[in-house]
């Protein structure tokens, strides 16, 4: 069968009803008919071009994140990790946690979102951080051997889930830049 | 009304109950009538002993954890840090980690149970990690104007979150010895 090709503004428009249903109904209760109906679509034309349900939603979510991480280089990993929290705003902000939150439940009952999302999200992420690393280790402002070095990804992680946990308060950028210098720097020994 | 004393055992039985049927149906189809059932008690007993869902399935979760932080004083912060880590067997910890994620999704639809997660468990624990964290600064380990001090417990639901969700992984007392020894006390200066 010949794959229609979308004009890039449709896809984005299409990525958008995805997500604003995911966060009105959360994952389990989002139909491919429900995402048709509100991006004026066909369901035929949804599983044509992305082929499944949890295959979209990650897609979606990838489309948030414009820039990659490894394209950050800003000659100090300091400047890279607060140039990579300043591609998303307060707000969007707020709304990735929302979705992250919505999905977390949805992701240990449906493998196949999981691994939708560790292929399309969480790798590309772990990769790209370990080239903003890799630079800052061949610059010499890091150790290779640093401990810290491989647990990058979790002191991320931790800053996202525990604010909301632990203070009852959204992630915002202020808080995650002071949580870069605080925790993350230091335990990097940079 | 007399409030009618459980012995330690029988409270032991009916938190256990609480806990397997957490674990088999989840938060929101948890209902008192099952409890009672499971446990072999009445539906008026258990809200006259805890008053509601959210507060009995709470403290069944804190009766999970046997040794209060605050009372763990080994004489060095890692000797805390690692004591801490061993109240809880590898079994047990995966067995939390199952129910906390299935408690995750319900916090955000239910203020009541976020309410008494934050007040009788994670508010205790934090309470607790602040004593530990003073005595260090007291014996001069730790300096108080840490700026990491403010986030160990970020840097805590951190290691919990994350394994699962970047390697796939249950969190076990190798790789939490592990993050403490290369995040979290490098991240304090010690």
């Amino acid at each position: 069968m010949a794959r229609t090709r979308l004009t890039p503004e449709r896809e984005s428009e299409l990525y958008a009803a995805v997500l604003d249903l995911l966060g009105e109904v959360g994952y389990d209760a989002l139909t491919m008919d429900a995402v048709a109906a509100r991006a004026r679509s066909s369901k035929a034309t949804l599983y044509r071009q992305w082929g499944s349900k949890p295959e979209l939603v990650v897609k979606a979510l990838r489309h948030n994140k414009p820039v990659s991480l490894a394209e950050i280089d800003t000659g100090s990993l300091r400047g890279d990790f607060h140039a990579a929290l300043s591609r998303t705003d307060d707000c969007q902000m707020e709304k990735n946690s929302a979705l992250m939150r919505g999905l977390s439940h949805a992701v240990h009952n449906n493998p196949d979102l999981l691994q939708a999302l560790r292929e399309l999200l969480i790798e590309p992420e772990v990769t790209g951080l370990d080239t903003l690393l890799r630079r800052a280790v061949d610059r010499g402002e890091l150790r290779p051997d640093q401990p810290a070095l491989k647990y990058v990804p979790h002191m991320l992680v931790g800053a996202f889930a525990a604010r909301q946990l632990v203070e009852d308060r959204a992630v915002d950028q202020a808080f995650l830049a002071d949580y870069v210098d605080s925790v993350m720097l230091p335990a990097l020994g940079v």
